[in-house]
């Protein structure tokens, strides 16, 4: 670890589980780490995350952490069943959370489990009344400087991002609270590079903070192809504490589909029936080998028809996942 | 080459100087060869090239194939001193090409080596008053679909592309004028796959073909940014005869700048240096060794302030090329 730092200008992540005595060893070796560690903690621990949010004004839903069942089953009582009960570290794509009803008995049985491990605690959540998911996408440098790109819409699936729509069909006032939010969270938890923060558009209108993450994010693969500058290029500026790149969008519309799992040996097998039928669709596939639900890709169409888009993209990914691959017309 | 070839969709290239007699070979073993050898033999042999356009109606600069002194003599009191004088087959970059005055001994004494070599002839051009060079980049299927990209002005030293800037200013009949020879090249060579036709615009605004290539192109590497289809998707649709991508522009105006050498041992040491100053330029580098005049790489920017955007991609590309490292305040 410390022969693979010790030339390296910046030590940077593309995934929050880092052990924080890993990072703290490093930090005492006078490694650059961005995010620095404290940062990164509020993304690694979903408790700590969302008192350091709390006791900064930014808006969440109503949680607590609970080490009893009795704690959350009170908590339940207070904010109405079912709640969202998550493991505080460790959970991504939908693993490490469940919602739990007040009479869910393999639902206690998970919770029973996670009370029982060493940390002893669990993350409650009430369940939001979500009219759309979004996420808001943001670089900052060391020094300061800060810059968003347009709030997109995610669409989850199973506690996984399936489709991400660029821009958000949001009002300004949405868009400025959106982004409001997404710099004072960058700015008060101190992070650096690319930080995403998904939120919950509630039917009255509120956005609330779901969950947070600090690097390159899947609502951001879209920047690829609809910004001036990708988020890997900017995470990369911002880590350095380079010049931000302009965030500007170089289409009206993106959509990007992601590729989850595949019934083919390998997708590329699909890559030029794609290309035949989906001449706008970009394809960009991870060489990963496939497992089930796997993020083994995503495509991206730009354009001026959402919809349409949207209907394609889908399309695109199914075929890659081994949708019927016998030629048709183009259209 | 069967080997490499047998279980390839289609053989295609990155540069003209193909022996024929390879092409032929692999033809005959069933290849599929894009584009075909036919048409590839115009971008290889430079007076085929003038007879096929000339045949076409397609305007070219007034030229001769000569085979002795006094033909080009008499070429050269017919349409004015100097006159351009190449090599048929082989040339690129300035290579096999000088301008030859009257009474220019050195250059006669070239030409003598030239006529004395197995093909014996040599290719005499009108010098053109040009205005400005412009390509006009487009692609082909075998099944007969073209596009063609915005025309680009390029901007040559000493016989090497250095800079082109995206879209040419031109009227619209120029552009039009542009478009249509670029069609018809194309057509009527039976070019597939991405085709760029060099031109010359006289003071007069006139048209003339200067060149022919019949690949991605230096003129198209401003395609990865400036177009929602770069030129090497396109080509590899193209020669596949897949669909093509739209080649509408992402952006207002682009510039590129080539990396032609560099005084330093890797370009890439002034990556970062280049990062800082001039957030707003995109870095290719190939990889290549470091040789006095070589296309190591190239910049791009797009925007909508083409000078500027020309002073600093230049700026950039010369700190590739070694100039100050010192660091200074960015812009």
């Amino acid at each position: 670890m410390v022969a693979l730092t010790q030339d390296a200008d910046v030590l940077t992540f593309e995934h929050e589980h880092i052990p924080p005595h890993i990072l703290s060893a490093l930090h005492g070796q006078g490694v650059n780490i961005q995010p620095n560690a404290g940062a990164l903690a509020a993304a690694q621990d979903k408790i700590h995350m969302r008192e350091l949010l709390t006791n900064a004004g930014i808006p969440c839903p109503r949680w607590r952490a609970a080490s009893t069942r009795e704690e959350l089953h009170s908590f339940g009582e207070e904010v109405g069943w079912p709640v969202i009960v998550k493991v505080p570290t460790g959970g991504y794509d939908g693993k490490g959370v469940l919602v739990l009803g007040e009479h869910d008995h393999a639902g206690w049985a998970k919770v029973d489990e996670w009370l029982g491990a060493p940390r002893g605690e669990v993350l409650a959540e009430e369940k939001v009344e979500f009219v759309a998911e979004l996420a808001a996408l943001s670089a900052r440098r060391p020094s300061g400087q800060f810059v968003a790109w347009p709030v997109v819409e995610t669409i989850q699936e199973g506690g996984v991002c399936a489709e991400v729509i660029y821009p958000a069909a949001l009002t300004e006032a949405e868009k400025t609270e959106a982004l409001r939010i997404a710099h004072h969270v960058a700015t008060e938890l101190d992070v650096t590079g690319v930080l995403a923060v998904e939120l919950f558009k509630t039917s009255a209108g509120a956005l609330l903070v779901n969950e947070l993450a600090m690097r390159p994010h899947n609502s951001g693969h879209v920047t690829i192809e609809a910004s001036r500058t990708s988020q890997f290029e900017q995470h990369l500026r911002a880590v350095l504490d380079l010049p931000l790149g302009a965030t500007e969008s170089t289409c009206e519309h993106a959509v990007m589909v992601n590729l989850l799992g595949s019934e083919l040996d390998d997708p590329r097998e699909a890559y030029r029936e794609v290309m035949r039928r989906y001449p706008e669709v970009k394809v960009h596939l991870y060489g990963k080998a496939v497992r089930p639900g796997r993020k083994l890709g995503h495509v991206t169409v730009t354009g001026n028809d959402p919809e349409r888009m949207r209907a394609r993209a889908r399309a695109a990914a199914n075929l890659l996942h081994g949708a019927d691959q016998k030629p048709q017309e183009s259209t």
